[in-house]
């Protein structure tokens, strides 16, 4: 194949390298940067700036500028804190604004064919962060995928043990559904969760 | 929406430049290259390096790291010259391995609903080029778009002036198509230039 040049031919690796991208969008992505000079230096410069700006919040772990997080920091419901399995779980949870206590990030899930144990999941710095606090109720908002349900179980079990209250997010039909259309396991799900009209 | 940092919205802004991307694509490309820190530097390093390495050659108009580019400098047949519309066209015709001659990148197509003419694109160039060239044909490898074929249009006419051959890229029915699914026009010039057994 035609190498344009080392440099072009090095970007078009790093482009590679991200998730859904493969050899014609890494191309496509790359000639309509070479396009906007201007928009490939400010690219550069964000990456830059987000790989030495941006790190863990040391009470949380979600992802933060400033130590601790502005949710960690902020004024919220310290009585309540939810579990989630990644910083952008808890934007999803956010971006309800049906919740306004605390969050744990737990950096992934229970997964023993990957090699994630307990030990790898900030599973010992949430029960530290338990200890002593205020904390009455612990939402576990995990996946509902195998490795998911499997951490939620795995948690459940030791959070009940220190006497707290343990809730998990609802299963059911999602809005705007036909129920047709819904697989059988969520149905049954909504029907044993059903609530007074 | 919940912030994470500035810096982190910044590289998201930046990532929906791109195109193809949207809103959940830059948020999963961010998170993805925030778990690798060493992919975001290279990244980052790899970007700079195609801003200040990378320039279009100064004689076919195709990107390049050198100045002639490696094509132009390189031992080709003289008598040919192949003109396409951007950089990647060259990439595809390259790919093939069957042309051994020079190109010629017009950096567009006429187009004039939005008000590309005749000047923006490397026309003038192409012409200083083929004046006491050795060039004897000129393939026009132009899209086969509107725009491409307008472009191949006023460019044949030009060059068929100055008293060379000018051809285009064949049409017809693509290598492993099921003929019954290609389109009425395609097998049209497919069965015009239908070529003896």
């Amino acid at each position: 194949m035609l190498q344009f040049s080392a440099s072009f031919g090095r970007l078009l690796l790093e482009l590679k390298k991200l998730p859904g991208v493969g050899e014609k969008t890494a191309l496509r992505l790359a000639f309509h940067l070479l396009r906007s000079p201007g928009n490939m230096e400010a690219l550069a410069s964000s990456l830059r700036a987000v790989a030495e700006n941006v790190h863990f919040c040391s009470v949380c772990f979600g992802i933060t500028e400033d130590d601790p997080c502005s949710i960690c920091s902020g004024d919220r419901d310290d009585a309540v804190i939810c579990v989630v399995e990644e910083p952008q779980d808890m934007l999803a949870i956010e971006r309800c604004h049906a919740f306004r206590g605390r969050y744990h990030v737990l950096q992934g899930a229970l997964s023993p064919l990957s090699g994630i144990t307990p030990s790898q999941l900030r599973i010992a710095e949430l029960l530290e962060r338990l200890r002593n606090s205020q904390v009455r109720e612990v939402i576990i908002a995990t996946n509902f995928s195998v490795e998911g349900e499997a951490t939620a179980l795995y948690l459940g079990k030791i959070l009940k043990d220190l006497g707290l209250k343990v809730t998990r997010l609802a299963h059911g039909i999602p809005l705007g559904s036909d129920i047709e259309y819904v697989d059988a396991a969520t149905v049954q799900r909504a029907v044993e969760g059903r609530s007074e009209f």
